[in-house]
């Protein structure tokens, strides 16, 4: 919009004008507005959409799991943003694989959508540049955006876990085993770097046998845990990487004879029922949809913000497990 | 398009040319056929997707609520299912609102998915039959449709109420508490029709205090268990009728002095780790939405099916709650 501005020699607002057809322009300033648009080289269906009169009234989603409980709340929180102003959700997930990523945001640019919120599965998101200038709204939500300017919306993953990990230390430990998702993900990557921070905040030298990262299916996850709790080197307190690890250690940790002290990244349901009641690091999950929605609806409203990355802080839930003294 | 051809007076072959945009048609012809499909009152939306070569890959899915965990894995089945025939899967959430279903349904439609799963929200689905009618696949799954004959693939609701209740008076309970969703919501009314069914099979007359219907926000639930705890006539036992009502009633009996045994309909994440385990009637939600994407796929395949109603079982899982004897 601001080159087109620019190489017609009119204000932002003109060219607003314009191209939702409003009143107030002359047909010689139209037709230097509309000489630039086709001199800056949209194509066809992109000028189509940045010229179409008022919107679809439609924006997507793209999800990383449909079946994971974080992105719940998260998606019902953006839903009820697109409520409020009268917008439809789509959804479609990605399953973690990048080209599924972009096939999907893709598929919901064709379909017309006014602007998407993307929780990135890959790390290049150059393929939306058309989009985005062909006017496509576009936030980032729990991950950035790889490669292009964008807005991005995300918990304090570093903070987070190194207040987790540092809690467990207050509490005397000093042997903390950290099991976490596939270091290629951007949260999973912040958080271990939160965990070696608190380690070395306190001094303490982390053995490689102490960090598991990879899938979080429960077997590799439950191996993982296995390991470090009767290896040569045993740790009396677990961190867990995200909510999928803690259901999976909660769980190994119930078998245990020994108690060991845990401390997991994402609260989960009916954690304070446990015994002991689970501790862990919590995100507002619906907080990130909230923001990253409103956002993106700012940006359909015009306001011609530039990208920010917003980042959301995450709190430290105590129930009983975080708080256990090291048994060794 | 054979009521088109009969119009125009011409062939099959010549309306798909006309509507493909393929050569070798007059244009006298091609007006003919396009005053046809006006006259038969297509709108231009469903003439284009009546006239469409192929398919466009993709199919809709219509959920009830983004952030209930039970559709969690009916959503990533059904994905499952449309990536092995090379689909995407968009999805929308109704939020257990009519009104949105159908402008969700419709509005994947004018996206032109090629068939849509739906959790119905409504009990009315005749909007539809423009869609079915233009070649749009349909499924329904979890509840079934109304007013039209369309595929339906739902669990028994009836008779695992029935069974998880059966197992509670076995236990020794006559005293038994039903607390579910909305009456209109048809699991929600199967589920209290297998209450009623097992408490007269028992010869146990059911008073009306013992049985409570509605939302199923923590506040209603917490008060209606509440109240049938400290009642005149006390249940001894809980039947909930669905996952938001059992981590409420769940939390509920914790805080309670005497012991109350509890079955829920739905299994929840670590069910088997709290004190006692949750016993539960368990659905196989993976089962219903790969089942209903099946179904949809086989449509697609132009298996010509009659619309089927399919009822898959649910399971009893003892896990504790559930066996514990009355204390009165």
């Amino acid at each position: 919009m601001k080159d087109v501005a620019a190489r017609a020699g009119v204000g932002l607002k003109t060219v607003s004008r314009v191209v939702n057809g409003e009143p107030g322009v002359t047909p010689e300033t139209e037709r230097r507005v509309q000489e630039a648009i086709d001199a800056l080289g949209f194509r066809r269906n992109d000028s189509a959409r940045v010229l179409r009169k008022g919107r679809t009234a439609s924006i997507g989603l793209v999800l990383e799991d449909l079946a994971d409980p974080f992105y719940g709340p998260l998606s019902r929180a953006v839903e009820e943003v697109a409520r409020a102003h009268g917008a439809l959700l789509i959804n479609g997930s990605s399953a973690e694989d990048p080209d599924r990523e972009q096939e999907l945001a893709l598929a919901l640019c064709a379909r017309r959508v006014d602007g998407l919120v993307v929780i990135p599965a890959g790390d290049d998101h150059r393929y939306l540049e058309p989009e985005i200038k062909a006017g496509v709204a576009t936030v980032f939500v729990d991950r950035p955006a790889g490669r292009i300017d964008a807005d991005v919306v995300l918990s304090d993953n570093f903070g987070g876990a190194r207040d987790g990990v540092a809690h467990l230390i207050a509490h005397g430990h000093r042997r903390i085993g950290f099991i976490g998702d596939m270091p290629r993900i951007h949260t999973a990557a912040e958080r271990l770097r939160g965990y070696r921070a608190a380690m070395e905040d306190a001094g303490i030298p982390v053995e490689d046998s102490w960090m598991s990262l990879g899938v979080t299916d429960p077997q590799r996850v439950r191996r993982a845990a296995e390991e470090m709790l009767t290896g040569p080197d045993p740790v009396t307190a677990i961190f867990a990487g995200n909510n999928r690890v803690t259901v999976t250690v909660v769980r190994v940790l119930a078998e245990q004879s020994r108690r060991v002290a845990f401390v997991g990244f994402d609260d989960i349901e009916l954690a304070d029922l446990l015994q002991p009641g689970v501790t862990v690091v919590a995100q507002d999950a619906a907080a990130l949809g909230r923001t990253a929605a409103e956002r993106l609806f700012r940006q359909l409203d015009g306001d011609l913000i530039t990208p920010e990355r917003i980042e959301l802080p995450t709190r430290l839930i105590t129930r009983g497990s975080g708080e256990l003294p090291p048994t060794d």
